[in-house]
């Protein structure tokens, strides 16, 4: 088998490596842009040894989408230590520029969430949920209490930034990097103090 | 034409009849349920002439959710007098309600808006926008001046009111429906405060 590949890599680095072009990829295409052919010619890869990592493009899609939720997961960690809004300013600054970063792929994400795949729909919904959770656990921002109220308000506030920050993208209506953040992040506090 | 029908009408007022048939089955059920047989058999039409009103299954659709959206649209108008937190009480209070007796076809609905067919991608789109533009006409609450910022808000917090109306359907977090539309009102100001 010719794989046209310039380094010599053990195959689960090279699946690895792949991934992580698929994800790069991504960020300024959608999922139906993001082909097998279009990973092959830019990673300079056959297509055979493609079909043979990924099983196909349905396969190609849950690998890259899980990979790149991983890095969203990552790179929006809020820091250990300090107070509860900063830790929240801070995961949302690295969310925005996340989203910043990966326009394309993170817009045609949220719309294969909602009408696609089952399995991408799953890792969308896992990950929006894994976001959700850390208001409730000693790792994230300690903002309220865990109960069904709060975790019903989290989520609509996710959606509430997921909308705004992604028509931010595209109109950015006035608003600076940090003005956005410290809107999106002034009205948790306000959803939360009713139910409380 | 064997039609079925009970009632002698004239074709404007069938096709109306149907279409208000259409939209009570659709609460119940989701868009992939709501065939042309359903509506038939619930109806007493013969196929052929669902087929001469709306061409097929997407042409019926097409014409259901227009009917909904208009439906939404009317019983949410705001009251024309009053305080504008009461406007918006009233108005948030009535899609609550609207919500909870169209669950089913509404939340369809909302993932065909993001993933399905382009028409009703667009009749969603546009519902959308009519019902955040009453906070920038004379009819509506007035709460904040026009600017694009704010509308970006608004845009924003009717996704988070979508998202916690959906999931309170399906779980109330001990919340009851007063609760529910008090939280919900109460992000809008929030987030409008720290832009002003």
């Amino acid at each position: 088998m010719t794989t046209g590949t310039r380094t010599r890599l053990a195959p689960g680095e090279r699946r690895e490596q792949l991934l992580a072009l698929g994800v790069d990829l991504l960020a300024t295409r959608s999922l139906d842009e993001l082909t097998i052919d279009v990973l092959a010619e830019t990673g300079g890869v056959s297509r055979g040894l493609l079909y043979h990592y990924f099983g196909g493009k349905q396969g190609f899609h849950e690998a890259v989408v899980r990979y790149a939720a991983a890095d969203l997961v990552r790179q929006t960690a809020p820091p250990e230590k300090g107070e509860p809004l900063e830790q929240l300013l801070a995961s949302l600054t690295a969310y925005v520029d996340y989203v910043i970063a990966n326009q394309a792929g993170y817009r045609s994400l949220v719309r294969a969430a909602a009408g696609g795949s089952e399995v991408l729909r799953e890792i969308y919904d896992e990950t929006f949920e894994l976001l959700g959770d850390r208001f409730f656990t000693t790792a994230g921002p300690a903002m309220m209490s865990d109960s069904p109220a709060n975790r019903l308000m989290v989520r609509g506030w996710q959606r509430l930034a997921e909308e705004i920050v992604l028509a931010w993208c595209e109109n950015r209506a006035g608003l600076s990097r940090e003005q956005l953040v410290q809107t999106i992040a002034a009205a948790l506090p306000a959803l939360v103090e009713v139910t409380a």
